[in-house]
């Protein structure tokens, strides 16, 4: 049997990543007791169905009370107003940390909200699917992924603990656990995440806009590249608008580079540089060979759907 | 047993679709003799050693000879001189056909270097993975996916028996065929595929350009996302460069709106337009459910990958 890491547990937002959490934690054996707290009156009676959680109540107040770690689940804007309200629960000396895809804003959020006598270490599993809600979850949605922290500038030993101890218990869980500068952070997931989003959105609205090719078409002719698209852009509107919001600045430099890096690869096609193209195409190669070393994908052609005859 | 369609295959370059479309065939029971004909000795020893073909050979009027069916496939600015090689062996009444994902100029290099008795019926099957060479062919590719038949302006009764006899012998392989006129497929696989492909090969060569993120960093954060474009941007660099070249008007004009629409939201992220967000990012959905509905994905999420715990 496992060592249990927290006593109780407290899930501010039951949602894909929330119920993971959960799930993850039960499946580790790390947690004694489960709260829920969420807004949404029909993912308390999922929750509550699923027996996801030991006590299931639409006030985080409630469900932090006696809490070791508390983790806010919600989407990135909704992180102020949830900590504003979990706050007069809290038990001096837990643990607060959230799961969300921005920090420097959330850092901030949590850190005006929260109490000083938490210690505040806010994290990001790197880790989700297209599908959202308790449902979704599973208990292997974190094995072999990548967990960012980004701890306060603190170095006094009882938050270095509370930072050791959350890692250590997204360890039992299965993943890796990295720690970053917030601002790098928002960064590195405005390349790796946000505007492969923004990207994917764009392109299906793009698709579904046109008049001479009707939507009909771009879905029974979608193999060709365009569905594998379509996955990302299924994605969670609410978390997604928030992300892209949040992150403003990081995103808006990363797609100006993308943007003019995209007008250099539409200038070398108008006027026929096949060697230009040759080039870029061939070195895009090996980052592909890089991401399923780093075992961050399945090296199956076509990510291993379809694959019936193996 | 299944009835013979075409006694003699022959197959012009044997890459991942040319060796797919052979094993395909023989598992249907749909033909009885297959040469090959490959510019490639490395190819050409895998052709033999895998058993795909009764005989294999550089020459493509070689492989022609006496054939019934004869299937170009090879990049798509390759198909030209391809097809002038194998002229002087075609058989007359023989059906010539290609699997290019450009249609009107390969139709148009087809046409030129074909003598008029032979029937000519361009072809492009909507399948693949991002795996190239005759040992990452498999039997089941075609299943369920769609087939788009370009036929030439005629209506002679041989010809149009010898489009049918091409249709049947796709749906004898598992896949839907449809017919089209190809300016219209060159705009309909420039949103569904080409489109696609470029955007992937653009944003994973930003991603390995910027100085403030690593390379190492792209790729062990990438399942936030990136991951799902590396896989299309491992794609044949000359395959790619081809279509791209071969397909540019369409190309352009698609990218163009793309461009147009990402302009756009790049602007709502820059004033905060959470609600023009939100109302793209929830229209996306749908179109993932039609491609789900449409046959051409698998629901499970994240492609079914990583999926131990099901």
């Amino acid at each position: 049997m496992a060592q249990v890491v927290y006593p109780k547990v407290a899930v501010i937002g039951c949602g894909l990543i929330g119920s993971s959490l959960i799930r993850a934690a039960r499946a580790a054996g790390v947690v004694e007791r489960i709260a829920v707290a969420d807004a949404s009156e029909a993912v308390r009676k999922r929750v509550a169905e699923l027996a996801l959680a030991d006590t299931v109540t639409a006030d985080p107040a409630e469900a932090v009370t006696d809490a070791d770690l508390v983790v806010f689940a919600v989407p990135v804007l909704a992180m102020a107003e949830a900590a504003k309200a979990a706050a007069p629960g809290l038990k001096p000396g837990a643990t607060v940390t959230d799961v969300g895809s921005v920090k420097a804003s959330v850092a901030e959020a949590l850190d005006g909200a929260l109490p000083k006598s938490v210690f505040v270490v806010p994290g990001h599993p790197i880790a989700g699917t297209e599908q959202s809600g308790p449902d979704a979850g599973f208990a292997e949605l974190f094995q072999n992924r990548w967990v960012i922290l980004t701890p306060q500038r603190r170095e006094d030993d009882p938050y270095l603990e509370a930072v050791q101890r959350l890692a250590d218990f997204w360890t039992a869980l299965g993943a890796h656990v990295e720690r970053m500068d917030e601002a790098h952070h928002d960064l590195v997931l405005a390349v790796t995440s946000h505007l492969p989003h923004l990207i994917a959105y764009n392109i299906v609205g793009t698709a579904a806009d046109l008049e001479e090719v009707t939507q009909a078409e771009v879905m029974k002719y979608s193999a060709g590249g365009f569905r594998d698209f379509t996955r990302i852009a299924a994605s969670d509107p609410t978390m997604w608008r928030d992300i892209f919001l949040a992150n403003r600045d990081a995103v808006l430099e990363i797609l100006g580079r993308f943007t003019e890096d995209l007008q250099a690869l539409s200038r070398a096609i108008r006027w026929g540089e096949g060697d230009k193209l040759f080039e870029l195409f061939s070195r895009t190669r090996d980052i592909r060979r890089g991401v399923i070393a780093a075992g961050q994908e399945t090296a199956a052609p076509d990510f291993g759907r379809d694959r019936s005859h193996t």
